[in-house]
């Protein structure tokens, strides 16, 4: 057991709606860490129960301290190839991504690029996330393997793809359904590792793929979904062209039972009212990857116009590396800043933050384990110094308020500001 | 006298327009820089002269040696107030920089300011750029000065601005003229630095105001002139009110004889084709700022419309500080870049790049001393790595080419990538 000391700071709930009640600060603080890597205790410094007082401490100061950074949706296998120079969604998959990842059937390509992958999670203080691997299952194995030797609570399952992509990336729907089938009873729930069922996307999936996911779905009820929806306008056109019956790009996981309170769909810039409403009603989350619209000029997603509209969508944030453009959540919460700004309805850094823990920790299903300081909860910590560079010291000193060193943070922060990345209770950030 | 050898590359003209024959890659290259601080010879080490073989050698190995960015647009007294939490331009004007501007008649504090601000221009590799000052004299005085002790070439002027902002920020239309007069004779021409013109933008000026800027103009000619134009609706509208004579935003300084080949106003986000004529028929420039946009919603520049229409307009590259995001040309090239995405005409890295060298040492009258590698030119470098951090290393090694690298560059890049800043033939990069 031991103790952390510093200024911590999380969320009861989304501070958008609940107002700054929902803001959590204790400039002085202190967390307890038990020996089974979770939560003992936290609050101020001066309350810290006398049975914790001769524990070996490790202060902080005033750094910040919150709960690890939750990345939901992005790319196992795309953990090297960001800055392909892709005219836009359909060229860079089919340029450069889908020859990356054909790769993966290699297990030594696979562990290195494990180990890689999760290297810079860490580095960037992201604790948890929702991967895609790759079609092949020992690309998957490598990943839960890696993950569970740092005791990550990941969630990924085996891509399912079996039209439009080149030979290499192909499964059936029969293999398909067999190998998740295998795979979930190897992984779910083994140690902190989820499986999510993972079409790619309508595009690279037939009907009877999507049919076999759908089935997936309904044998193993609450198991996350993961897949992509609504990115880019070449694309909807063509999912209107492979599915002619389809009343828009949702409908179609709709028909085949995927769009479930488990479900997470990667982008949904694009979508219509009537897609809103379905997603809506269906409870299931869309993933604002704001780096990734960026660099392929998918289009500006409506933040508050999705999770506010007439058809309240859940709303979470991902880098989707390697589309996206940093593995920063400083970066991501930039972007999807500038973002909001573009399209007339700005973001706070407290809703910000809000949605890169406690936010997505719920998507995912995760937040009776993570997303919060609470007693109880997994010791999966960012600890953040808000003047890690020159520049960042000037510009911290003159912030009045922590939402100014929050904002400053998103805006300027990266790997360097990230001090120190705890996981389960061990301190897990790679050097250099 | 020294010799750097590296990866020599830079641009003899615009690649986009005369092609790959404009890039200058020399994979094994030797710099010969003088005494005086310029560039003696430059090519293939194998072929450097035999007089300067015995010479002090500093070897980069196969990083990357470029002509030292250049910054077309950003403001001196903003140098530590980047992410400030404004709506949009006039909010973020209104409730931070007039107020952080202010300090700026203190020398002590404007002294301060000269240092950190040329410390991080140097970090990044910017070797020269136009900036603004502030209204006072003598923080202009404090920032030449420093300039000077690093023998940066530099081109700035003291802001002119009587009206719509707080008493601390305001002069007279006759205080502008005189200061200005005498400010010229001060400091144009003194060593590397030149003197620009620099009325802040029409809604902070009378029209006796932007008429004395006109009569400096004409008295000074050839003197560069800054000034801002058409970067958001709001200020559009506002200068429509204040002006109702023009035509336009363009019209307001074009009344005044603002509209010189030596003239540069940032953004130019909402031309008119009008506009777009009028400024390519004058031959200015409008500089491009997409961190800056982005960050204020100020909306998605048409690089190639406002380039490549049927009214060519220059188009130079700036970071903006402090409405812009970051010092880091990567960062304002990654912007671009993606703005470009958004937009549907995207930019290539070389291109990219020619813009924040060669195009804008053009677009700033300094062509014939800096932005190439050529013999004669200051030795103004930037040593890149494209290594510099664990990330960039993975995805260098999947750059097939000299685009991709240049592109995963300013994707990824920031001021780590920097190994080294010469400034006329001295090494300044400040370390951390």
């Amino acid at each position: 057991m031991k103790v952390l000391t510093g200024q911590l700071l999380d969320y009861a709930s989304d501070p958008r709606h609940a107002g700054d009640g929902a803001i959590r600060h204790v400039v002085d603080g202190a967390i307890v860490i038990g020996g089974d890597g979770r939560i003992v205790w936290s609050g101020g410094r001066s309350d810290l129960p006398a049975a914790h007082a001769a524990l070996e401490r490790i202060d902080y100061g005033s750094k910040l301290v919150l709960p690890g950074f939750i990345d939901a949706h992005l790319h196992f296998p795309q953990y090297r190839m960001l800055a392909a120079y892709g005219k836009d969604l359909l060229d860079w998959l089919n340029r450069y991504t889908f020859i990356e990842e054909q790769r993966y059937g290699e297990r030594g390509i696979a562990e290195t690029a494990a180990k890689a992958f999760l290297d810079e999670l860490l580095r960037n203080g992201i604790t948890s996330c929702l991967a895609f691997s790759t079609i092949h299952p020992v690309a998957l194995d490598c990943l839960f393997e890696e993950a569970s030797r740092r005791n990550m609570a990941l969630a990924s399952g085996k891509t399912l793809m079996d039209c439009n992509a080149p030979d290499g990336l192909l499964d059936t729907a029969q293999s398909a359904y067999d190998d998740s089938t295998a795979l979930i009873a190897r992984w779910h729930g083994k140690g902190r590792l989820k499986y999510a069922i993972s079409p790619r996307f309508a595009v690279t999936s037939t009907e009877a793929q999507l049919d076999a996911a759908g089935r997936l779905a309904k044998e193993n009820p609450g198991l996350l979904i993961q897949t992509h929806l609504s990115e880019n306008p070449a694309e909807i056109e063509f999912v209107a062209g492979q599915f002619p019956w389809s009343k828009d790009y949702t409908d179609v996981y709709d028909r085949y039972g995927l769009l479930t309170p488990s479900s997470l769909f990667a982008h949904g810039i694009h979508l219509s009212e009537r897609e809103l409403a379905r997603l809506s009603e269906a409870g299931s989350a869309v993933v604002h990857c704001p780096t990734s619209n960026n660099f392929l000029g998918s289009g500006l997603f409506r933040l508050h116009r999705t999770s506010e509209g007439d058809h309240p969508v859940n709303v979470g944030v991902g880098c989707d590396i390697g589309g996206g453009m940093s593995y920063s959540m400083f970066d991501t919460l930039r972007d999807a800043f500038t973002v909001s700004q573009l399209v007339g309805s700005r973001i706070s850094a407290h809703e910000a933050f809000y949605r890169a823990t406690l936010g997505n920790a719920r998507l995912l299903g995760a937040d009776g384990e993570v997303g919060t300081l609470d007693a109880g909860k997994y010791a999966d910590l960012v600890v953040i110094d808000p003047c890690a560079t020159p520049l960042m010291a000037e510009r911290h000193a003159l912030s009045g308020n922590l939402h100014d060193v929050l904002f400053a943070l998103m805006i300027l922060g990266d790997d360097r500001a990230v001090t120190e990345t705890w996981v389960a209770g061990a301190p897990l950030k790679p050097r250099p």
